[in-house]
């Protein structure tokens, strides 16, 4: 499904005829270089494992959400805030480019995010749920309220809920709303939708608190980003000590293999994702 | 109508709970400092013209309208781009605040825009062609790139052919699109939902046309905005020189006014804004 999804993406890049001389290769850049393509994963395997039927028809809405998310790492990689030189793997975009081309080229994917959702081959009403969810887990109250907290609080030291909050917001809510669009597009039952909505929040908050782990335990090499980044930032990690966040991850993570099992066809997608990155 | 869009305004800018001291404040900042609300009022006459029961029901889309506007002044005024301590006579984000605000407030108004016009009460397909018509006027191939490329050709003179092209996207995509998502919502004809766009990409360019003449004839107090700014940009003025420019203004006008006839119940509010904007 990773290949299909490559294949979408790749054929659905949008492409300008202009006299810039390397827009379409800035715009395209972060995209094409690589990452886990978690989010939309999670969406497609909802759609795989509740109505296989629509899965192609699911492809937009997968691509929307690595569009959203692929803005936020690069303006969160910008100078003013992380001032990160390296993503997945690659020099960032202010680095390659400049900041111009850095915050434009994430204007354009946030702005484009929605034009590609709205050409998927799926009926008006859907789409416009799957808009409301994506830009309302996304937006001001969403993942960049959790990101301008992250930016506020550097050096101010939060409380574990502040941080939670913090997270929640930043990085769980685009997780949470790629369950959630996948279960849209599937027509399951508000109920469901709700739990696997809650679920996406708790994974998205165990993979913050991984991401966080890494970077105090990885290289730079191993991570594809610069690491040890995090010291004067609220991060699991720096809260409660290494060893204690290893605690709280494992238990976390033997929680929601727990709570996975309630989700009969997706239950062995969840199992995989929990196992393979927490090991 | 002003009155009434601007007390829409006031009712329905998101605002969030958290811990984050100034937050709401910094997003509602520029939305609050005035402006002239041209794009909204485009689209709403348009609705007024052919429709005028939906106008109430055509707010939600004026202000998404506003919000990506406001957005993409917010970025313009980075320091990475024009650097801008003034804007709407109030100071821009990044001076009040920070570099990093700036940056996430233009992100989540550019988001949020697609939440309130999801939130419209009309029916999804229209708000689907709103969607579209919005995000492709605004985004990669809109007007993100024209400001992508007045950046890199700045200190590097374009022709005329190619400043059209520039001004057509950055200023006049926008502008074009409020023209049209007041027609999909009036349900006008294909026909003359082009021409209305047609008209709006030549109105957007007179406009910036006059922005390049305040800009090398105003002082920063009638401007509310620095004047004098553009001397290493590609304008009009630059270009032609200002008595060229103010003589090739004053054609289109002409032009536009005797176009704008065409328009039925849409020439009145054409002629006063050709009138008042260009005396």
């Amino acid at each position: 499904m990773t290949e299909e999804f490559e294949k979408f993406l790749q054929t659905h890049i949008l492409k300008v005829h202009s006299f810039h001389p390397f827009y379409n290769e800035a715009y395209e850049k972060m995209l094409n270089a690589g990452g886990k393509r978690f989010r939309p994963m999670l969406l497609l395997n909802v759609v795989k494992a509740y109505s296989p039927l629509l899965l192609e028809a699911s492809m937009n809405a997968a691509l929307a959400l690595e569009m959203i998310h692929t803005y936020s790492l690069i303006h969160d990689d910008l100078p003013a805030m992380d001032n990160a030189p390296l993503r997945r793997g690659t020099p960032t975009l202010h680095v390659t480019y400049d900041e111009a081309t850095a915050v434009l080229m994430g204007d354009a994917l946030n702005t484009d995010a929605f034009y590609i959702l709205m050409q998927s081959p799926i009926d008006a009403k859907t789409k416009v749920r799957l808009c409301e969810i994506l830009s309302f887990n996304a937006g001001s109250g969403g993942m960049v309220l959790g990101q301008a907290i992250d930016c506020y609080f550097e050096n101010n030291p939060l409380d574990e809920t502040e941080l939670e909050f913090l997270h929640t917001h930043k990085t769980a809510r685009l997780i949470a709303a790629a369950l959630q669009m996948g279960s849209v597009i599937s027509g399951l039952s508000s109920e469901l939708e709700e739990k696997l909505y809650t679920f996406g929040l708790e994974l998205g908050l165990l993979f913050q608190m991984q991401d966080d782990i890494i970077d105090a335990t990885k290289s730079k090499e191993e991570a594809g980003k610069p690491t040890n980044n995090d010291t004067n930032k609220n991060s699991f990690v720096n809260l409660m000590g290494l060893t204690k966040a290893l605690k709280k991850r494992d238990e976390k993570v033997k929680e929601l293999k727990t709570k996975a099992e309630n989700f009969g066809a997706l239950n062995g997608y969840f199992q995989k994702i929990l196992d393979i990155n927490f090991k």
